[in-house]
């Protein structure tokens, strides 16, 4: 029994946030020092390094879980399916939903349950959950997915990956322009189809030194109450740490599915931010005395920035949708996922179209 | 290949809070309205209604995650296994780490990071993640956990139940006296043996209208901040909700078990409210025309109150241990959990000792 994808959709925030909107800030440094560069050296730094031109917010009336349901919406359509017969419904998050101005998190019920609530389905066989695991949380809840179909308890799973990151990041901390708001769901279904759909997966978690490279902490305004927490990471040990593990990560999984580096036509890699994502390619290709073949990477991260969990499943629909330049899949593509995060969690998927 | 507990634990918080403790709260009604009764007479009803005499609070520089690692290392310890050996830390919970004073939830890392951090786990295979599914999270890890197994993903799991309800209760509402602290463990392992560990299980999702039957919400004390939320109930609505789906739940997993009624020998059921769980057994087997055996329901809420996800592990570890009077299993015993929440979420699972 194998897993394949049936339908994608995603949500785009439409609030377009332009990285000179951010020439007014005052940012700091971890020590809380004003840092030297003017404002548009800053930002011209940063979007040489990540490629992010603008991001997108969602509007303040609007939840994670409001997201994750209009992605939901536009998978369940695109799948063509009657959305009683979802046997799950995994919604991978990492704040709950936040709502605007506010600084709590809200995941009770879960986000999935409020994702059911909002569809309207009856069914109470569809069991909805949660899952947290750092931006690779969409790829987990789809490797789950897949365990529960080849584990005889479900045929049918809506994996959904949101997130509201402008609601939790530091505006004194240079990072807050990376992160941004997004949706991507995708239904995943029980095939008899030999060599189709998910043909290998791989995660692992790092969880020593490591595990608080991502992590929720306080402003680099030392005049801002200490109790009030932000998304916060250690770039230079990030980066690192990506550029050696996902590599790693990915030839494990490429070897278990069987295939060869020559066959993957595209790699569809965590926006995280662009030269990190390019490093992390060229080593991964590096690891079978390889060239990076060129496109092999779609990218969205220069108009939608990083958003964490959102990330794949937007980018694949765009691209499976002809919505990204000159990238596109056909039936019987070897494609792979792949993703880096808070945990720190890395995992991978050899999937064929 | 079956699914077998082979190892429990649970850490009880040292700070015991008596029912007496509330007897200078003022208590108001869900319209802010200051509630006629005097304290004394709210408190005896609370305690007849749910059993409830003291229950455990966390000490203030305790969060969850130091919960769920106590937890944790006595759990490795019962099963006497290499905690290397683990190839999933699942760890349900409902508000991620709130410290003492803050109204903030941490979640990233997930607190399956930092308990395999704290742990010092090395093995990178040892996948670390959290769910959120509301009360019965802990049951639903464990489905998970056998799901993994039987997909041939894992052999040895770590299902973690972790709480800390007494940072996100409104103290001007009774409903605040249920809530407590605590977390409890279990690893779970493969098994070749035929009829042995978990043998059925169930559960269902209920998010229409019973949606938001649990929720966070603002206190009933309108000069608090109306964006400081609180975990919130219908109590009436989920008392009935529970008396209907709960029994419905258990017999639709004691029928796939294939075992009879007559065969339990014990259910360990969320420690929510004694009436409820009273009424929820009584109904379950009256579904079977039958009278409910002396002693089939070990509780331990009178002294310990609703930790959520964490009362059936904890309680499980006791009866295993002998530590709740006249209650023990034997090898070879059918026993039962069940169990009901936020979501709406209700499981169950027949197991074989």
């Amino acid at each position: 029994m194998n897993s394949k994808i049936i339908g994608t959709g995603c949500f785009i925030p439409s609030v377009v946030t332009c990285n000179d909107s951010f020439s007014n800030h005052k940012f700091l440094d971890a020590t809380g020092s004003v840092i030297a560069q003017p404002n548009d050296i800053i930002i011209e730094k940063f979007k040489a390094i990540t490629g992010i031109v603008e991001r997108r917010y969602a509007k303040p009336n609007v939840s994670t879980s409001d997201l994750a349901f209009y992605a939901a919406e536009k998978a369940i359509a695109d799948a063509d399916i009657n959305q009683e017969t979802l046997d799950y419904i995994i919604v991978a998050h990492n704040f709950g939903d936040v709502k605007s101005g506010s600084i709590q998190s809200d995941m009770v019920p879960s986000l999935a349950s409020r994702v059911k609530n909002s569809l309207g389905i009856k069914n109470p066989k569809c069991v909805a959950y949660d899952i947290l695991f750092g931006c690779p949380g969409w790829i987990q809840g789809v490797i789950q997915a897949e365990a529960f179909i080849k584990a005889g308890i479900a045929k049918r799973c809506l994996v959904i990956g949101a997130e509201t990151l402008s609601r939790v990041v530091d505006v004194h901390d240079r990072d807050s322009m990376i992160y941004s708001d997004g949706a991507g769901a995708t239904v995943i279904e029980a095939t008899e189809e030999e060599q189709k759909g998910i043909i290998a997966h791989d995660a692992v978690t790092y969880a020593n030194e490591e595990a608080y490279f991502l992590y929720f902490g306080k402003s680099y305004n030392a005049e801002l109450p200490d109790s009030t927490k932000y998304i916060k990471m250690y770039g230079r040990k990030i980066y690192e740490f990506a550029c050696t593990h996902v590599p790693a990560a990915m030839q494990s999984c490429l070897d278990k599915s069987g295939i060869t580096i020559d066959q993957l036509k595209k790699i569809f890699i965590h926006q995280a931010n662009e030269k990190m994502d390019e490093a992390i390619i060229k080593r991964f290709y590096r690891l079978y005395h390889k060239e990076v073949p060129a496109g092999i990477m779609p990218m969205n991260i220069h108009q939608l920035g990083n958003s964490s969990v959102a990330t794949i499943p937007t980018l694949l629909d765009m691209v499976k949708k002809g919505q990204i330049e000159d990238q596109n899949i056909e039936i019987g593509d070897y494609i792979m996922f792949a993703s880096v995060g808070a945990g720190m969690n890395v995992n991978a998927i050899v999937y064929r179209v």
